[in-house]
């Protein structure tokens, strides 16, 4: 079977060098991500999740880039029946395959071309943050003018169902006012604040009511977007991703997760604790249901006795109490307005917090890097709280991730040259977040990848 | 706690004559029914579906019609707190609360005036059908040249699991193909196309979804409009409830239910079998999931055995399969739209199918009633699914009614004059609803309330 | 020529009810009427502004209403061309073609049938207003929240090119603030405002201008809306006329006119000097070019040397200067906005503004009538304005109008009983007009009209 | 005097690397161009159309790119009163003014970077034609989805009242069929249109209305957009301001005016007759008043007599009669849409008109160019109609152009090799022209300024 697709929303107005440039670079080396993207994104009707299921199940599936005097079209060849209704795509999905096209193709295109981007230095970290903005706008995803009202929510995606339930609450609490949701686009707590922000929008009749899936080319084909994300953007690498929910967040909600999320606060903290970002208003909430608990209290204990206790003045813990939430949230946003009014900033995008350069770039896990981290106290909180976060980022990579481990077996463990004390911490909190089965660690004991050498 | 709410959607423009119109109809003997229906819809956010619990829960609620010099204000004394956000009452609620006031306070009140129906003769057949379309329009639900898009669906308020999720798999495919939904507003197969429908829609990013709820002031206290409700109309009765049913619809799918989902099968065919409306265009499809076969094929073969072959030419059985029946659905849309273009009619209203003045009348199941009613084949077939709705209807009385019950002990079970063999397959059907638990009755044995004089 | 005609703004939701009685209505003796403003509403777009020579050039025309199952359609035999494009009517024609239909027929039926308007007793004077707000409703002329900016223009509808030019000129200035106008719908002082914000709210990029024309069966006749009127509303008589304007401006202009727009002064100082109404805010500014200079000083020294000193009050004058005209009523919008806020009242609609009933009821200028005015100095300053109102309207009806003249050579002039010095000023002030030329008299020099007994 | 002005559709959504670019832009060559543009229109409110009395009246004014966080912002020093009401820039202007920055200092930013066009090779024709595209669509002047409905109005900037009159007649005609107006944005026939179209469109209650004013740099300065005008796009060029035209029109008409107007008419002549553009559907229509049936009659008999008589195919001459003009237009509009659909091709954007690369390129009226010239019937239609162009191009030029004028002084007239049937033609041609008063010449005998060398 065979279909013709023309744009939706996006790449709806392309001139014809445009269109081969986009021709292009779809026969390029992009190519088979560009066909597995959208695969995944027509697929995102059925239920199954896995990656390599689908890729299998549609190994006959085929995608082109034609080219029309008025601009472009997809060639679909054997897509999936549920991403049709009577001969006709759903619209949805229609949408989400030209952002695909959008940032998958037509990025790739112009930086290849060096075209938008012009001059653009890719180690500077001023042309890092233009190029961030460049793919949001031209997603159409910073609106000029709109007040403050994008809460961003991070937390696990494989929560269990007690922690689905109240993300799903907070997220009702949330669109009861009035406020939009971002999340990484995956399944649990990525997707349940917008199922309940859905409802609570209805309720108030609210029909503007935005859900910002942001992905990676990475993540995208494991994690198709749930149907109810109406903004699909897919950010060129993680750090870049990470860029941008800083950015365009307007509030921060994190809920339980597993190591991944502990990393993020880090991350979070490590730009929010910089002393440029010393005016800054970004409300951050990390909150879950009762059972919880535990999972927070450990993860603050591990930050305080750290990056030390001024990192509390930067975010808020709260049990059990969806609704205290998302009030916070709502009444914090007048003042990210005026904040934003004040520098001279825009309602759409945060240009002005800093994000330094180490952190903007991809960190490389190797053993010489591990061995080279500064984990000692005696620096600035903020560069610590970076330092910690690549530590971490380093031993999630020793325990779970291919390469890592593989070079954990050839070179034995990470030796991490750091204060006794603060690893000993890190110790115990990954082994708490065993205890909570927040791991999936290959064997029953934990064995850890790393050494400390003091 | 006081709280005064202002008009939303409804009632927002007021001369000070109304205000004070309605203010006099508040404090009338009506004032029990507005108070106990206001109840129940600001306590729609809530879970309790007990409408007896619900009131006494509420026992010190009261609500009182404000006059201000721009118009009317409602004071809500001791409201649920779940009616509120921040302070703010839901808007779907604020909403519905103004539908109350104007369904039945405005309505009684012009009627009390003899108002704005003038000359309102409520015996007359097309001053009934005026008084329908008046409290349409009045509450804003007929839109002018909008397509024929709208679907009434009906079925059982307390369905199991399995045909809910089969109703709601059918929301979904009519949402998908953008079509809106309009119930009775209770639970059950009233609630679950709905749910479907908002995700279909939301995928096809239709956002001018309708749902709208269509009850009569002793439902709603019992069975609040669920949160997805977009647009409440409260009809004075059952049977212009009935009539607003058929007027608005473009189409209508009935799925499972007790015997009042038969009287209500019954009743249409009672209209479609008239042979004024042989040229209208109204599809009508029963359905449900493969375990709801045997209700349909007991019901298809008592309606053959009766009314006659012809009556099958007015619906269609499909079985375990949402997609066709939306698709039918869909397909129909241009002919109805073709149909009232021809007959000059509107795309919102069906002034020209014929309603006869006996079905627009409510019948009232006495003895006497029940004994007059004629069952004899020798008849045309709409008077006899007429006649036929009012023997059920009141067999249904005898069984589960208080006031029925009651008549039952006192007098005896009915005599009803009719012909042998088709009380006989009336007997079969009831005794099948009893087989397949749809009838909750008293005892676990099935003891007839009638007796048939041949 | 027969054409068919589907109602556009109004009158597209009829019930049959409805429809009988428009039929019903429109073969009454209000045909003529209506037969005669719906020509002259098809006639607008052409050059020709004489009410006789349109309804001779068009002896042939006629209209007739339709009933269809979806409504009311209009029959239109042998109209004007200049009211048709490629075979279809204008939008703007039909549009006030329907606002005919519903303003004469709809009204009157409704009035007849005692329908929307129960219990309705048109010599109360609550009952009066309730009427004019029924009527703007129901012409959907009253915008719920919408925020003042409807700036109400008066003045001679024969004013030199000057004076228009100058009209035309605040008009623009009033558009670049982003104001609506409302005007007695004719040529003239009436037209030139609108012109003028037309093009100023162009340059404003603002979309949403309201050009509403407010007139009366008797006028629309000789005077039909120009082509920029998108509002055209028919109030039934002079009175309900004038308190429609008054009760939905937010401010008022008067610009330079005859003795009738002298007459309209005094008729709003009758009620802005109303102890009632000493809180209202309703800006009043009367301007004209520099060579109207004259024509307000003679007025201005009237009304003080008559009513008072405390007149002044409520009222500026402004020579040659557009811009402080518009400046001055644009900022006065946020403390009208800010006055119905706290009484409690509309925006859209003052009902707080008292207007006692007598300037509510028509004034026959009788003889009689005339002979009983009270028209000394000894009495409220408000009654003194509404009694000299009525002199004055007798007057000019003595001098100009048929009916007037006639009495007048009958009975002889009138015989008022006044204060000497109170006429003699009054005498001064037609004396100034006719030196203007603001007075169209049949011979040349001016012979009083009345006597005055002291 | 100084503001500050935010972006207002244009330019809102910079990235701060692209506003470094303004400001480096801002401060080359550039800027003086970038200044008196951004004057002229900010002085469009007022009456003088003299560039020099302009210019030099605001000398002390100066604009300055500011750079915020949020984005661009523009500082006015002095600039004219009338672009302010109650100190707020009118927004007609606001918006201009960021076109001017958007088309003058971003396109030529952006060119001297070579950033948004890579590899832009401007004298290859398919580069040209997206760079028209590219400027267009930065404009927001294409439309996705719009139904044809673009009438292109060329002709003389200094034509007669009467014809002015006739023009905007004809603009009423198009505004009543809900037709949009493109004109190069000055006086006379570029504005009368607007102006009509306005009317009309304002009476069939047409809210959508596009005026768009397509300039280029050395004409805005001297002939500021007209309030009506609320596109503003001004390109690089004449040869790119002639093939937007082209490209966005859906039909065209041509009111008299000078050599100019005969010029674009050769133009076009010289697109229409290339046999590449056989299938194109582009109605074109010259029309005037009574008084202008010389002037096409003239012009009408010139190029059947040289380009030939199959020229007529693609014109149609309409004398006095606006409403046929527009009816033609209105009726050609779906044949223009079926043929973009038939051919694949966008209806904002006509892709597939070929535009032959010496008609893109500018023409250098040089003698030695002049002499070149190919002026003979043994050629394509096409050819001979561009190499006409030229030629009448270079007479123009030697007439009134101050470098024509010297290059003639010093060299004596051009030496034309051509037919002399042909030549002895255009002569007459020019010669009519100056009886019809339609050329300013110097003197007033016109003395030829070229030499035909047969």
């Amino acid at each position: 079977m065979i279909t013709h697709i023309s744009p939706l929303g996006s790449m709806d107005m392309l001139s014809q060098l445009e269109v081969d440039m986009l021709k292009r670079t779809a026969s390029s080396d992009i190519y088979q991500l560009f066909r597995n993207c959208s695969l995944a994104v027509l697929n995102s009707g059925s239920q199954t999740d896995s990656s390599k299921e689908l890729l299998s199940r549609y190994e006959n599936f085929d995608i082109n880039v034609l080219r029309r005097e008025r601009g472009v079209k997809l060639e679909l060849i054997n897509p999936p029946d549920e991403a049709f209704v009577d001969g006709r795509i759903i619209r949805a999905l229609q949408a989400n395959l030209f952002a695909v096209l959008r940032d998958i193709l037509f990025v790739n295109g112009q930086l290849a071309n060096a075209g938008r981007f012009p001059n653009l230095d890719l180690e500077d970290s001023s042309h890092i943050t233009n190029m961030v903005f460049s793919i949001l706008r031209n997603a159409r995803a910073l609106h000029v003018g709109e007040a403050p009202n994008l809460v961003v929510c991070w937390g696990g995606h494989s929560i269990n169902e007690n922690e689905y339930l109240y993300a799903r609450r907070v997220g009702t609490q949330l669109g009861l006012r009035e406020l939009n949701i971002c999340t990484g686009c995956g399944p649990g707590a990525m997707e349940a604040p917008m199922k309940g922000a859905a409802v609570g929008q209805a309720q108030q009749r609210y029909r503007e009511g935005r859900f910002i899936g942001l992905t990676e080319p990475s993540i995208i084909a494991a994690e198709p977007p749930n149907p109810l994300v109406n903004e699909l953007i897919i950010m060129p690498d993680i750090e870049k991703r990470l860029e941008a929910f800083v950015r365009i967040a307007h509030g921060i909600i994190i809920f339980p997760g597993g190591v991944g999320t502990a990393e993020e606060l880090l991350y979070l903290l490590g730009i929010l604790m910089n002393p440029h970002n010393h005016d800054q208003v970004l409300p951050l909430i990390l909150t879950g249901p009762k059972e919880s608990e535990d999972y927070f209290r450990v993860l603050d204990e591990f930050i305080v006795n750290t990056v030390g206790e001024q990192a509390r003045r930067h975010y808020k813990i709260i049990i059990d109490d969806a609704p205290e939430v998302a009030r916070l949230m709502k009444k914090a946003m007048p003042q990210v307005k005026e904040n934003r009014r004040e520098t001279g900033d825009a309602y759409s995008f945060n240009w002005s917090i800093r994000i330094a350069q180490d952190l903007q770039m991809p960190f490389e896990p190797s053993h010489e890097n591990m061995a080279n981290l500064n984990l000692h106290p005696n620096q600035p909180a903020e560069k610590l709280a970076a330092a910690l976060r690549r530590a971490f980022s380093g031993i999630v990579a020793g325990n779970v991730k291919e390469s890592g481990i593989r070079a954990i077996e050839e070179y034995g463990p990470y030796k991490i040259h750091g204060d006794v004390q603060m690893m000993k911490r890190m110790d115990d909190l990954l082994q708490g977040f065993v205890a909570q089965h927040r791991m999936k660690l290959p064997g029953s004991a934990y064995i850890p990848c790393y050494e400390i050498c003091t």
